[in-house]
This record gives C-alpha cells, structure tokens and sequence, in this order.
C-alpha cells in the first residue's frame, strides 16, 4: 500500500472518532444529545433541500463539502455551546490546534483543500460559507423546536441570544425568518427561552 | 409559512429518524454500534477523499447527493443486514414502500429528484452510483478491520461473501484492491472470518 492510500485511510478512520463528539441539542425525539456526525450528515441534507430559498447563487458541492468537514476540528476540541460564553473565548484556540493535527494526517494538497473548506466555513465571507452558517443554525432550532425547547430549555438561554444566533438565517434565506420567529416566539410564551427588554428584530 | 417551505421542513426533520436506525457495523473503536445518519456522513467524506482512485471522472456532487440520501428509506425499512440472505429477499419492496411515503413528504419536484438520487444508487449503472456503491463497501470494511471484525465476528460470515460484496471496489477503484484483500485473508488467518475453498479472486 503506497504511503499516500495509507494516509488517507488513517485520516478517515480518525474521523470517525466525530460519531462520539457529543453536542447539546437532542434528537427530535428528545431521546438522546445528537452526535457530531450524524448533525454533519442532516446538514448536508438540509443544504440540498434548502438551496431553493438562498437569494444568491451559491455553488452547492462547496457548500457540501464545507459542511462534512466544519465539524471534524471537535474530535480534539470537543464541542462548544453556542451559548457557552467561557469556552467561547478559547473555541479558536483549540480548534485550529485540532486543524494543525487532524489535516495533516492526509497527503499534503489534500489535508490543504480541505483545511480549505473548513477555513472558509469558519470565516463566514463567501456566499457558500454564509448559507453553510445559516444551515447550521436552522438546523439545531429546527430540532430543539420539536424536542420541547432541548438545548435551550436546559441553559437558560434568553430570546435575544438566540435572535443574534440565528441572524444569518434572516440575511441568508429571508423566506425562512417569519418561522425561525414564529418558533422563537413560542418558546419565550412558554417560558422556556428566557425573555428580555431588548427589541425583537424583525 | 407557504405550503412548499412547511413540507421541506417535515421532509427534514422525519430524515432526523436515520439517527436512530442502527447497523451491524460498529465505531472504530467498538463502542457501539453505528447508525446510518453518521454512516451516511462518513461515506461522503470517504467520497472526497477517495474520488482521486475512481479510474473515470465522475460528478462529486452526484456522488454526495446520493450518499446522503441512499439510507434514507431505512427510516421506514429498516437496515437489512448485507449477508442475511433472508432479510435481503424483501428488501427491495421494503425499501419501494419507504421511499414512496419519505420522498412524498417533500415538495413534488423535489421528491422526485431526491428519488431519482436513491434509484440511480440502487440501479448500480452509472460511474457515479458504481463509485458511491463501492464507497458504501469500503467504509464498513475498514471500520470492522479495525474494531477487530466487527459485524463478520457476530455474524460468521466467510471469506467468499466478503469478497463478492467488496467485488465493487475491485473494479471501480482497483488502487484499494490489495489493501481489501489483505484485510480479508488477515481476517481468516485469524478465523474470524469463516475461510472456504473458492479460490480467491485477485
């Protein structure tokens, strides 16, 4: 086996320790956190169903592609809440020590192009990065939705947290906002997404 | 929220279900078994990694398009183990019936083109579901390679239908061919795999 095939399967069997990365947000049946994986995979998926609705063009294979690999830094950095503001400040820190070790297990060019993707997913600056974005923040208010409020019912998250988080939903796919409101609304009249004084932005 | 948007998400979140169907395949790590929402995920980046051995252009966007839709039906169906003889009799209707309720979910014209994705993978007639088909035999095998053999252990599987199944590999990414034989014959010098006295194809 030449040295170039064996480090790719290195590489691949290395991300699959991403399956056991777990993150706050539950299945939609509430039984269990969603894995890292498995929430990689309904992106992809979801980004393929929701391309429709993006107002600009959008080159869907970078798109996809971006999406399989933003996660695999967390399988040495683990998983960041996005409403946890103490690991927040050192998320950068650790994930691009992760990058550094899990990209270079590839060959070279390769383990390069696809730090690529992860970099561009993380900058938030090409019109594919910021639909990727978006979809990675619709997805887990989908789920947390159907789940009776998950990840949101057990952190004490306020509604203008979760306003500013999904923000990239309202620029990205405009269709999408009255419901992403609809569902955030909801939730603060139940009491489980904590209120605020602040205004709704609409 | 407009009929065609309020079906996408119902199409999406009933998908989150893939999360729970679980495979005879375990984690690299043997930990668990693997459910077929992270095998999906794990198959589409094997196919960014792998597309390099293909022996003839293939669309990468097709290829990701189908993986992550070809288990979907398994929602319904269930997941039909590769060498139970007798679960694979009905496994074609099974699945029919999955896909004509899940794909239905979606808006019409893209229930018919993610269904189309899952029938050109089942049909096995293009570069590109040839190339995805045998992604979907390569990612198993290395993982139950390393988590000791996995579903083969639990299953006394020989040698002959280990070969037969992986045949696709052979002739779509003849690169990897060596290294799956060396998995398979270390698999029966150490009797987990139930040798036989075919010869065995090189």
């Amino acid at each position: 086996m030449n040295d170039r095939l064996r480090q790719q399967i290195a590489f691949l069997l290395e991300a699959d320790k991403l399956k056991t990365i777990l993150r706050r947000t539950p299945l939609t049946d509430g039984s269990r956190p969603e894995n890292s994986a498995e929430h990689s995979w309904h992106l992809v998926l979801t980004a393929m169903v929701m391309r429709e609705h993006v107002t600009v063009d959008v080159d869907l294979l970078r798109v996809l592609e971006m999406l399989t690999v933003h996660d695999l830094v967390e399988v040495d950095a683990g998983d960041t809440f996005a409403y946890d503001a103490g690991r927040l400040d050192t998320k950068a820190d650790r994930e691009r020590a992760a990058a550094d070790r899990i990209f270079a297990l590839l060959p070279p060019d390769q383990g390069a192009r696809l730090r690529a993707c992860w970099e561009e997913f993380e900058a938030h600056e090409t019109a594919e990065a910021r639909f990727a974005n978006a979809l990675d923040r619709l997805q887990p208010l989908l789920q947390n939705a159907c789940a009776g409020g998950g990840s949101w019912r057990d952190h004490e998250v306020t509604r203008q947290q979760v306003l500013r988080r999904m923000d990239p939903i309202q620029s990205t796919m405009p269709d999408l906002w009255p419901r992403v409101l609809e569902i955030i609304e909801a939730f603060c009249a139940s009491g489980i997404l904590r209120g605020d004084s602040d205004p709704v932005r609409d």
